[in-house]
């Protein structure tokens, strides 16, 4: 939870407020070019962004965790032989297509690296590709070598934004965060905004420090924090081919405690998750789930994603509709399935702080109804309204509030507990999605 | 799927076909009365509408299957209690207030099969509660109670279709499936349209014969039935806490042959799952998945589940745009976090008879793009189109055709299949259910 609830009431404020938190740690820089290409498969004219993140010099002190999709995007499959690799001196985004299960997918991902390496005098293995976009299209690799030098002389320092705007798809607005610890800096951006669940999304996440971890450190840091965080979320329980989180050390600042790095890292990544998910495509609520005395913390997690991957819980969200019947019956198929031996007999259920179920009932009435309608409206985040041909666009690309739609379950079965976010389900989501690609 | 591929242009065409299917087997009633009540919870006028299903006389060769929810309704934890009952002469079921742990939610079921039994004397214990509708709000027992003899007293024979009618929430039409065994005969209703998922939904569903089929061997059939039928589909994953499946013999024709009966009644199960996807709530495409050449059959069945429940794919469905990269992210994600031994790399994908994905990469052209939404475009059952206030309501109510957008998944890796059935996400979905119980 971030520790104060940012509010914003126009875009300019909200991009105001990104550029503070911008500033690029020592020993990097980005650069990004845009340009018109022709997609093979359906022969009509788009738009593609590279984005290029460079190192001043190249470092060992890099992690990477990748989707657990059993169809990962070739960047992906890059990226896992990356990690082998000494050094990485460059990270090479594209969106608009994923490159996933297209043909010589792996040869037009290494080509892209060979020709950034190329220009800046990297080793080909230093350079880390990211795709986002169509699932199946191939990647315009001759528009792609063609933009590259725009990208790499455009490079400068200064400010992380022009990255943070390169790398979206359907995304409403930039995610930024970031942390000072001693020294040094942490600043992460993030991409996504659908196909997002637990164990990563379509969700590229690149977070840049100046401060001094060891290759080893930084990995175990990395898979320890986004547990909690990335893959702690849902919007819509679909889960990317391209998944991807790096965390890169230029490592200029030294002397800083790794406690204190890791906990700075951690609360980015959590903050990065919630605008992810924020930000999900055709969100109007954010619903915050806290499962409090679990039997272990899986469970909690499990728990917590039945809540928010159940559709007509989300709806019920959507409508402003306190209606806790379906909160119930997610929490039970869930435990029906897949939790059996789940004592519920304890299960205590409160929405914006009001309890609703107790000891195997209901507590419903209807003065309680009034104030759970009232606690679903604080936190909409904007109107729905359909425009003259009947699609629902958002009205806003900023984030209006932080408030969430706060339900605590309280399992009574243990000390473990989790935290999870996802979001309702409405008509936005529907005009995005029916209509995506074309 | 039907052996006959039934088309209606018009509500009354379809309910003439109703009519031929719904002669009720030997030894069955049927009578329904509706009512006005005002709920506890939300003290605005309500209708319900109480159906009753009577047997001449009690029956010994009854059987049930019901929700796996860790949170069943009253209805489900009575019924539970009746199979352990010797006979069964009636059921008794309300619609618009499911039962669900709502206060002294049991008593309040035992006190209506007490009145029902009253009425036509019978034991009390002969009565089968069944209730659909909100979940948490309490029966309206006076009202119940007062509105009973009206059940009773228009208690006939001959037609099915009142009670078909009677049970229905937000069904857009009436369910009614038969068949003919020798000289005996089976007719099945179901109601059903949202918070459908595998392990049953809130659906519920009675099948009448008049075939004599001794108890045990009844509930094997039944058990066997129900799991390539009911179990096999899933409007929007969510499960019910009321699903319940009754078959109910009463007995009157003997001598048929008990695989015969056991194959007409697989037909019924399978047709009326399928209607009750056709009918889901907002569902504008059914989806077919046949999933091929799979090591096992659960194996099979969770695949083809993960496909109907991908909420991108379903958007995309409902726009009929061919995105087949979100069927291979669906399969993708499953494979990834359930079954990451099965091997993929033989899997091959048709959809409407055309491949469009086989070794490992995509085969996709424009020819075959416009092909596959030529093929979205034959499966749609109607036009998607918003009122005045944005509000998007079916047009039909009555099912225009029995077409399916047909997915055939072939993992090329053993010898067991499944074939499952689903539905798109539609804005008439997210209307239907963002503002349902208002």
């Amino acid at each position: 939870m971030p520790s104060t609830q940012l509010t914003f009431t126009n875009r300019e404020e909200h991009r105001r407020w990104l550029a503070t938190q911008a500033a690029l740690p020592a020993g990097f820089r980005v650069g990004t070019t845009r340009f018109d290409f022709v997609p093979r498969e359906a022969p009509k004219p788009a738009k593609m962004t590279l984005t290029l993140i460079a190192l001043d010099r190249p470092t060992p002190d890099f992690a990477a965790v990748f989707t657990r999709n059993a169809f990962p995007g070739a960047p992906v499959i890059v990226g896992r032989k990356r990690l082998g690799e000494p050094r990485l001196g460059a990270i090479i985004i594209n969106n608009k297509i994923s490159n996933v299960c297209a043909p010589d997918g792996e040869a037009a991902a290494e080509q892209i690296c060979a020709e950034t390496a190329r220009l800046l005098q990297l080793q080909p293995t230093e350079v880390l590709p990211s795709s986002t976009g169509v699932i199946g299209w191939s990647l315009p690799v001759e528009a792609m070598l063609a933009a590259l030098p725009a990208a790499t002389a455009g490079l400068t320092g200064g400010s992380v934004l022009p990255a943070a705007e390169g790398i979206v798809t359907t995304d409403l607005y930039p995610k930024v965060r970031c942390a000072t610890v001693g020294a040094g800096r942490i600043v992460g951006i993030a991409k996504g905004a659908g196909m997002i669940e637990p164990n990563l999304a379509t969700m590229l996440v690149y977070i840049l420090t100046d401060i001094a971890v060891p290759r080893d450190t930084l990995r175990a840091m990395l898979r320890r924090v986004v547990g909690p965080s990335f893959n702690s979320i849902s919007v819509d329980s679909d889960m990317s081919t391209s998944d991807t989180v790096a965390l890169v050390s230029s490592g200029r600042v030294t002397g800083v405690s790794a406690a204190e790095f890791e906990q700075a890292l951690a609360r980015v990544c959590t903050e990065l998750a919630e605008d992810v998910v924020r930000n999900g495509e055709g969100i109007r609520h954010v619903i915050r789930v806290h499962v409090a005395h679990a039997p272990d913390f899986d469970t909690a997690r499990a728990i917590g994603r039945a809540v928010v991957n159940a559709p007509l819980f989300k709806c019920a969200v959507a409508g402003n509709d306190p209606n806790v019947g379906r909160l119930v019956q997610a929490i039970g198929k869930h435990t029906g399935l897949h939790a059996p031996g789940l004592d519920l007999s304890r299960l205590r259920l409160q929405m914006g702080g009001i309890e609703i179920f107790a000891g195997g009932i209901f507590r419903l009435d209807p003065q309680k109804e009034t104030a759970l309608v009232a606690h679903l409206r604080s936190a909409e985040l904007y109107p729905s309204k359909p425009d003259a041909s009947g699609v629902f666009v958002p009205p806003v690309d900023y984030p209006p509030h932080e408030r969430c739609v706060e339900i605590t379950v309280d399992l009574g079965a243990g000390e473990a507990a989790a935290t999870v976010f996802g979001g309702d389900l409405t008509h936005e989501y529907v005009s995005e999605n029916a209509d995506y690609r074309s």
